[in-house]
This record gives structure tokens, sequence and C-alpha cells, in this order.
């Protein structure tokens, strides 16, 4: 029975998967080995096993290999370093043969001239972004500046006086960096002010900051797919490569729902059994197209189906809603408004958010990422998921600065609405000269080309002959055949170098002959460019909340959180 | 057929894990489907499938829901925003049903009330580690001072004022963030001459950071596994969590061998034919225990058997080697001392490991992760890895902060040495008054307590009563009943303040009649404390290397880097 088990680890996933306890239940409910016998795969692993194990046994290394650790004590720790190279076994299966090793070298140089053969290798722009300067970088040489025209910086904050100062006041007193993971020595008054600011935000009970929101949505999708049982994740066709990974590690049973298409969403979790555990994942803005999730639309399917709910506000957090808090908050704009940072209806789309992952490195201009959600969720994360259990807090400075950015956008509306307004301009330019606008909602600005080569054409005309660094986007990040520049307006470009950007991209157009809006419509259209039925689509910020003052603002906003929210640290602050 | 591959994938996990490509040669070659009848769990899967699907027809639900969108044309992203909560498609197999839908709340609760019972909840230390006073910090109270004594902070970097000088510098040039990935406005001089650095360090072609080394190794591991066809991966059985991570997520075959066991990583090697390519994953310094692996014995058995070799050198990279490069630099000391900058023979040990990862965030006391290897293999990660493609790349000041910490350690053998000189004073002394320290050739000093509820006695008894900071070591990160203290000596950690640590953990193992090393020998030993046939292990920094100056150190090491070498970015720099 052992030897079977052993046996079959090495060959059936299903019992790779299995817990050994669910094993031994198996096997002496139906008997594993006369079941594994019936099986196509099983059984003819376990024939291969057996022809192999004749074949040692007959030159006999792998017995005789066997017999020493089995009969001999592992090495402890403590004398493993007196090893040395003469003390090896020498003996082999297949050491005398002339069976030549693997190739990696020719391996892995096929696969980087596939890449570049298929157009996909990527070419980094050497990009140093000037704080004093904003939005200028220089290239390899100080002289040579250009206008930065796609960072997630999307507010500036990366420059803003009152986040560096925070984190040159940290870093002198804190020093470079948190010396160790959160349980080890790295857990300070910094990570918890950033959690409790966090949660603040979002109006959740509590939250956990990660190295990245990568990190966060891997640990977070991976932990919830791997710990419970049964889970179905129903997942957005055009979800971020962090939640198809963590989805991907979590192993857990995974629908992949049209993109925001909710009659889809709604057929699948029809078809599984109310009582299964259900989690809809997805994004509220979605970076490369712009386009906006019908969350409150989601939220009633969870509520119906029995779903938690993950919502990815990478890129909107400091975008969207009176404080910055993202899209939920935004779709009850003049509660939260009045509310300040006290919470509203049990039943505000906040609210019913179970799971929001954000980053600190857009909006908020620094690095790192977050989830929030109820108390014992966040601590269950806290507690179980390694990849925030075994890694290095991020330095006491970043923490600092990224509250202090929290904290000032919270507490301003006015680069919000700038940012909104210089992308109204932006769009509305663009499409008046027919340059190809990919239709949406939301601050991204997709200028659709349509293929790699053109792309990567475009992006660097426009850098070398116009000084503006656009960077193509292509497969994988996009499909291909819908490659497109994404541009990204913040409140630092304003009418003067918006109008440069307009008439360098039209020159670069005009120069490379791509397809403008006409060009769409006569092949039926692309991404919503140039089709037939559209529709206008409406900013979410709209007209009314452009023209608020920060003075509209409830005044609670700028308290500083003296008491602490709860946080997940499990411990008295 | 496609019907049942779709019910298969969600019932089988080899036909889940099987590319379509290879169940099409399946099936055409010997039916699928009659195997899976033959199958006993697909059997019996199917057949409540059939069940299921009946009882749906039955109530319709499915077939409506599933006729609204393979009619209609998926929503384009641009009109996605227009649904509304109404729109919803009104059917569902199990709405009407009184069965509840899965507790969440419950389950959850559940996990963590298990987690108090065995006493592996983790309550977090609010520690804030003081640049000026190092190796100082204050608790929640700026006037509550504690010695901490278990950061991995193990030179103290993280109050260097050259490094803290050059993250400022950059913070105010440069901005608190990167602004995007590497790819999208996020690549710059400081990455690019970090990576440079990095490459030198280990004197390999390329190098390529990532947010954390945690990061590094889950996004090199599962690469490899999942790109490179029948990888077997052979893992020491005291891998880091990453690692451990990156192997699982990699679905690779795995053997984990005994630790730093060498026959037992032959037998498992030898198992497998020559032309199966082979990576041997481990660790320079095992951070828990502080042994160190037999690093030239694991490079001779890959050269024997043809295995790649993957070295995680995080918690020896600037503590080891005359440059701070690793144990792999240390194994060929003199030569490397000599060499300075420059490269040596080919079989040198740093030569023959083909991928080294190590960190930023721990004895360069700053964050971050990173890989080093060969152009190609380093390129391919960077080509293919999802965790560094699609993530925010370090903050500048970080990478340049960084990238001078590295130069700083290159460039002195003082740091190095007077942290061994410390390791040394308190693992004698410790001995001397019969405290069980884990026998270890490395820096970590690890003290044996035995169970989780004394170690983490003992620890709070340090904190409350001698204001010493010393994290209990509890299961998951140790074996139950091998819970220990966790002691890191730094170049801040003379005689005076060891002398109070040893007072204080004397009077702790007293206090609480914990087992010294006489009472591990009567149980006949545990981790190497009390072993009968114990033999003395040698530090690996000799006597000889202890008493050498910087003067004693090539010049050409302070030189800064003014040809760049090879970089990864596949641009010219």
């Amino acid at each position: 029975m052992e030897s079977l088990a052993r046996a079959s680890l090495s060959v059936c996933p299903f019992v790779k998967s299995t817990p050994v306890t669910a094993l031994r239940q198996i096997s002496s409910q139906s008997g594993l080995a006369t079941q594994a016998r019936q099986c196509p795969f099983m059984n003819a692993a376990l024939k291969a096993k057996e022809s192999t194990r004749t074949y040692s046994s007959a030159t006999k290394p792998v017995r005789a290999a066997a017999a020493t650790p089995s009969g001999s004590k592992a090495a402890s720790p403590s004398s493993a370093y007196s090893f040395k190279s003469s003390d090896l076994i020498n003996s082999s299966v297949n050491i005398g043969s002339k069976e030549s090793t693997f190739d990696y070298s020719g391996f892995i140089s096929d696969l980087l001239a596939q890449k570049r053969t298929d157009k996909s290798y990527r070419f980094f722009n050497n990009i140093n972004r000037l704080a004093d300067e904003f939005p200028l970088a220089h290239r390899g040489e100080e002289t040579d500046k250009v206008t930065v025209w796609c960072s997630n910086d999307y507010l500036g904050m990366g420059r803003n006086t009152r986040v560096i100062n925070e984190m040159k006041r940290v870093l002198d007193k804190y020093g470079s960096g948190a010396g160790g993971t959160r349980n080890i020595a790295g857990h300070n008054r910094h990570a918890i002010r950033l959690e409790s600011e966090l949660a603040a935000l979002h109006k959740h009970e509590a939250a956990l900051v990660f190295s990245s929101c990568f990190v966060a949505n891997d640990a977070v999708l991976s932990l919830l797919g791997q710990k419970m049982k049964d889970l179905v994740i129903f997942s957005d066709e055009l979800n971020h490569a962090s939640m198809i990974q963590g989805i991907r590690n979590s192993r857990a049973r995974k629908e992949i729902f049209k993109h925001n298409n909710l009659e889809d969403l709604e057929m699948k979790l029809a078809s599984y059994p109310k009582s299964t555990p259900k989690l809809i994942a997805f994004e509220s803005v979605y970076s490369m197209c712009g386009s906006i999730a019908p969350i409150e639309a989601i939220c009633d399917l969870a509520d119906k189906y029995g779903a938690l709910t993950f919502l990815d506000e990478v890129h909107a957090v400091g975008m969207y809603g009176p404080h910055g808090a993202g899209v939920a908050e935004h779709l009850d704009f003049e509660e939260h408004l009045a509310a300040g940072i006290n919470r509203i209806r049990p039943d505000s789309v906040m609210n019913r958010i179970d799971m929001v992952t954000g980053t600190l490195g857009k909006a908020y201009g620094a690095v790192g990422g977050y989830v929030t959600g109820k108390r014992d969720l966040i601590d269950w994360f806290r507690s179980f998921a390694p990849g925030f259990i075994f890694t290095t807090t991020l330095p006491p400075m970043v923490m600092g600065g990224a509250a202090e950015s929290i904290r000032y956008q919270r507490a301003t509306l006015a680069d919000r609405i700038a940012q909104q307004k210089n992308t109204r301009y932006v769009k509305t330019n663009m499409n008046s000269l027919g340059l190809p606008v990919i239709p949406n909602p939301s601050h991204i600005v997709p200028v659709l080309v349509g293929n790699a080569a053109d792309a990567k054409k475009a992006s660097d005309l426009l850098l070398e002959k116009h000084n503006i660094y656009v960077q193509a986007i292509n497969f994988p990040t996009v499909p291909i055949g819908e490659e497109r520049l994404r541009i990204t307006p913040t409140p630092g470009h304003g009418a003067e170098i918006s109008n440069r950007l307009i008439d360098a991209v039209d020159s670069v157009f005009t120069e490379l002959s791509l397809k403008r809006i006409n060009d769409w419509e006569k092949v039926g259209g692309l991404c919503g460019v140039g089709a037939k039925d559209a529709t206008v689509i409406d900013h979410i910020w709209t007209d009314k909340q452009l023209s608020l003052l920060d003075s509209d603002l409830n005044p609670n906003v700028f308290e500083p959180l003296i008491q602490p929210l709860e946080v997940s640290s499990g411990v008295a602050v």
C-alpha cells in the first residue's frame, strides 16, 4: 500500500493533490491498489515503473544508493558542512552511458529567438523621471530630456513635497530598511499606521500590506483557493496577470467570464449549487482599455449566488471617489463626500465588497500593495499567506511616505479633478483629429494601433523625433492585433504640453499611415473604435463632480487618525 | 469529445494540467472517452455529472442562461459601464431552493481558532529600530527602548550614512516611486546600475532585480518548471518557503532530498536518465539552524548528472567572501581577495553556480531581491516571468541606496569580521554556561528551547524584564519540538551588550527551567545539541581570515564601475 502511494505520488496528480488522510480513507474503503490498476494512466505508469525497477536492479545502482541513506542516519544540520566531495557514492544509473545531458543553453536561446521573431521581445527605455521638472525625465544623458506620457504616477505624487519630506524624516530616524519579516523585527509603527490609514480609506475593518499588489493578489487568491475546499473562482477574462497567477496557483476550479459581461457571469454562477463556495475576482478600472466594471451589479449577483467579492482597485485608488478610495467609493460619491472618514450605509458599495486590493505604487507614488476587508479575513491572510509571512517588510520610510500620500489625497479633490479634466482634453482633441482613442469612462487614453511593429515604430518615433515617451503596449499585455499606445495624463499635463502630444501623435499617425477612426469604421471597428452602434461613453467623474472644491469636503477628513482603526496585527497597538 | 474534455477539466487533475495539444493526441490515439470510463475517479465523476445535468435540465435554468450570451455578442469594453443591475437575467438553478450559502465567516474563524489552540497564532511586536541608537529600538512609546537581537540587518547597513545620503539624494532628484513596470516608464539608470553591481558582485554575466527575494525565488523556479518540459527539481528539505512555493507553482516533478545530504541527493539524481533536465535548488546558509550547504560537492553532482544549480545566498550576501558575495565566494577566499573585481578560474565555485538569488533587505539594509547568472538565462527570466514583468519597479532611491550599500561592503572587510567575532563571542560564552546553542559554522546563534509555549514565554520575559528583543521561532518556520530563540549579532553588538544578553538568557533559562546542554544530552540530543558523537564545528570564517585588514583588499574593488558589465535589459545603456 505504502509503496503504491509513493509510486502514485510521482505519477498521478490526483494522488499528489489529495491529503494523506483522504488517501487512507479511499484505500480502506475501496482498495486504492485495485482502483489504480483500473486507471488507464496509473496502470500504464505502474507498468513502466516496474520495468524501470527491473532495469535498475540489473545494473544495481538504485538499490545500492537507496541502501545508504535508509540504513544511516540523516546528516544533522550541524555536521553537514564537513561533507566532502570525496564522500560521494560512486554509482549511477546512466553516467556510464553516452547519453548527453539536457541542452539548457539551446533551450533558452531558442525561446528568446522565438520572442524576437514574433516581435514580442521587449527593449526597455532608460527613463529617469525628474521630481523638480515633472513630467520631464532624462534618458541616458542628463541633458537628453523627454516628456513622460505613460507613467502610472497618475497624480504626480512621486514628487509631492510632503511625501518626500516624510520619507526623509523616517529615513533619518529609522534607517533604510525594516530589517526583518513582520513577525521577526519588521513590525513597527509605520506598518501599523499605514494599515490603519488603508482600512480607514476603504471603510473596512482591517488591512494588510504586501511587497506589491502583484504579491497581494497572488498571495490572497492562492490562499483562498488552496484552503477553501471546493472554492470556484469566477474571473473576468481581462483580469491582470497577478490575479491570473494567483488563481492558477490556488489550483481552485475557475470559470473565466467575458469581460464585464453580467449575463455570462450569472450563467456560470448559476451552474453551481448555492452551497458551493464561490469568489468573483474582478477589477474596477482595467488599465489597458480603461473600461470600468459594473461593480454594483456584480455585488447583486454575489448576493444572489452566495459568492465573495474580490475587487482589484489598483488603477483606481487615489483617482476616484471624493477621498480617493476608488470606484467603489465613487459610486456613492455624494454620501461619502458628506460623511468624510465616517462610514455610510451598510449596503454602500464599499461595504458590499469583501476584499479590495490596491497599490501604493501608482497614484500614491511609492511602492507596495495591500488588501482590506473584515478583521478575521485579514487576520487569516496575515496568519496563513506565505507571500506575506516569509518576506522582508517594506522600509519604514516607504510605509511612512505612502501613509502621508494617502492622507494628502484624502484631503484634496484638486489633483483628481485636474487629472480628469486633462484626460478629457486629450481625448476630445484626439477624437476631433480622428485619432483612434479606445472609448472608455476612465482616466486611461488608449490609442489603437493594431499591430506590434507599428506600435513600436510609433513609440520610437515619438521618442526620437518629438521627445515624448509613450511606451508601445504589445502582446501579452494586450491581445495580438490590438496593440496600442497607452497615454496617461496627470494633473501636470496641462493644455500646452497636451497640445504638443496631440500634434506629435497626429504627425506620427500620418508619417506611418496608421489607421484613424474612419479607417476602423470601414473594417467594422475594433475595441469600440469605429463601431457602428457605438453609444457615447460618459466619464464616471461627472461635470458636477468636476466643479467641486476642497472646501466641499467634510472637515473630518483632515483630522489625524488619533484612534487607529482596528488593525490586523493581533496586538494592541 | 469536447464536452468530455470540459467535464474532465473540472474533475481530473491530470486532464487539468495537460496541455490541449497533448489531450488531442491522447484522444486521437486511444479514445479519451473510453479511457475515462475505465478510470475509477473519472467514471464516478462523469456519472455524478450526468445526474446533475438531468436535474438542471428539469428546472431549465442552465439552458436558459446559456442561450443568452452565446446568441448575443459579448459586451465590448467600452459599453460595459452601461450595464445595470436590472439587466440581470432572472434565472438560476438553486436560488429558489432552501439550500444555504457557504459559511465563509465560520470557515475562517474556525481556522483562526485552531491556530490559537495549537499556539502557532502570531502576535507581532511593535519594534522601531533607531538609526542613531543602533541596535536600540523603541516600542509603542518612544521612551520604551529595547536592544534588538534578532534583526536581519546583519551588518547595521540600515543606518549607514553613505547609504542614507545616497537615498536622500536620489529621492530629491527622482522622487519617491518608479512610476511603472520596468517595461513601462520604470526602467532607469538606478535599475541599470544596481543590476551591473550585482552581476559584478557575483562575477556573473547579468542580474535581474525583483520586488523581493521571495518573489525572485518564486518567479524563477515557477518559470523554470513551467517552461522546461520534464524538468525535475531536487530541493533540500530545509529550503525556504519562497523556494517551496516556487517549486509547487512550477508543477514540475520534485524530489526532496535530506538536508545537506549528498548521498540522498545523488541517489535521487541517479534515478533519472542523464538527458532529463534537472535543477538542484538549495541555500548556502540555512537561516533557522545556521547550517551551510556543501556547495562544491553539490556542483560536482550537478556536473555528473547534468543538472542546473540554483543557490539562494539570501542570508550570506554581504556576510561571506572577501567582497561579501556570499559563501560561494568564501570558498575561494584567497583567490577572490587577490583578484578584486576581476573574475578568477572558470571552475571557481561562483562560476559553477548557474543561478544565485539574493536579497537587498538583510545585510544590505534595504529591500528587494535578485537573481544573477548567464546573460541569456537572465534575459529569459526578464522576458517571461510574470512576477518580474507585471509589477512596479522598486523606487529609484531604494535601488540607488542598495547599489551604494553593495559597493560599500565590497570595499571593506571590517563589518563582516566584526560580525563574526561578535558571533563567536556570544556562542562561546553561551556554551560555557550550558545554554543550548545549536552548533553551526555560520553567523546565526539559534538557542534551542523545544516547545512553542516556552519559546514565547522566554521571548516575552527577555522583552518585558530585560529590555531585550529576541523573537521566538515557532512552527511552521521550524518543526514542532524544535522551537528556538534565534539570535543575530551584528558589528554593533560588542562585548558589553553581549554580556547583558548572555546574562539575561541565562536568567530566563533558570526562571523557566528550560533544558540546558546536559539536559539535552540525557535525552539523546536534538538538532546537534547534546549529541554524543558531536564533532566540533569550525566556523567558515577562519582565524586567519578574521585577522585581515581592509588594506589587504585589492585596490580595484574601490574603482567605480565606469564600464557597466553586460546587463539584462536588452538595450545599450
